[in-house]
């Protein structure tokens, strides 16, 4: 008799493991926390599973999450239209609107332009920005994805996009570290960013 | 109007940033992944969530994880009685028993002595291996948790404990690499450790 670990422990190995980050190991430590909890607890964490699939709306305009489709900051009739703020995630867009100074729209690519990592533009929310320009009349695109090399690559992909179509596309400056997250940058750091946006030029 | 996440998204993040190894941001990156998913794979992981708890039986003798209570190790009528062999974690009987060479008994404690994590003997199973000592006859007990300072630890504690309930308390030899976890250790170098045992001596 071969001893191994119980079916129901290796399923869910395997299902925590598909999560970004979490590797065999640290899933397998994650099952046996759960185990040792209360049924309670347990259930907790199943129904948080489910409610985040059945309570949260992406939204079908500019894919930020929030609890309607379309999402509050779309529905606003106080923001400005025609300029278009992008980025990677909807924790991007939280941290922008803490800072305060930027009342265009957003847009929520879903990442960033990664070859190596099979994200191509059709992964991203690149044709809903496209499809937005004309009903929406949009004239500037300020691209705020991370500082990484996907990000950067990511606006000059957007620049030679939106150039055609007569839309001015910037970069929100570089006064956030190169390397870090745009979720964890502070206010002011985020303010000067988007003063200081840059034109893309070839 | 303040833009904050989802009160679900804040709730899901709440409860796996609960998951040991699991940060506020790593519960957030796994939040959107689930957000993304089909429907479906959310399903099946609140599913493989609830089973783990419902479906795997914790040993009430050995602390051992199975679809059954008591588990098959201990209530296997081909193994010798007498002898003991005491862990951390359930993964580490299945790393023992891929060696096969030891055909003792287990006993699960659920960790190692951490003073400073507030895990004193009350928190591992350590009153349930006297429990086992007169009813089963044990006669002898070889200590196989991590070659860490709480697993050392822990093995002293032990050993100082069984001497004067006059039971023999060795701990399998270093042949494991100080530092690393049993769980990965190959089989040769267990079964080299299992020969090995050291008697622990004042």
């Amino acid at each position: 008799m071969s001893t191994a670990l119980p079916p129901a422990v290796i399923a869910l190995q395997d299902e925590l493991s598909k999560m970004p980050g979490v590797g065999r190991k640290g899933a397998l430590r994650m099952a046996m926390h759960l185990l040792k909890s209360d049924r309670e607890e347990v259930v907790h964490l199943a129904k948080a599973v489910m409610d985040v699939k059945d309570k949260v709306k992406i939204c079908s305009i500019c894919g930020f999450i929030s609890d309607r489709d379309p999402c509050p900051i779309c529905t606003d009739a106080k923001r400005q239209d025609g300029i278009v703020c992008v980025v990677e995630q909807p924790g991007d867009v939280i941290a922008l609107e803490k800072g305060g100074i930027f009342r265009g729209r957003y847009h929520v690519l879903g990442g960033a332009l990664s070859p190596l990592d099979n994200v191509g533009p059709d992964e991203l929310r690149i044709r809903e920005l496209i499809d937005r320009i004309e009903p929406e009349g949009i004239k500037e695109i300020i691209v705020a994805t991370n500082p990484t090399p996907e990000g950067e690559q990511t606006g000059f992909y957007l620049s030679k996009l939106m150039r055609p179509r007569g839309v001015n596309v910037s970069r929100i400056a570089r006064g956030i570290p190169v390397g870090a997250d745009l979720e964890n940058a502070d206010d002011l750091t985020l303010t000067r960013a988007l003063e200081g946006r840059v034109k893309f030029e070839d």
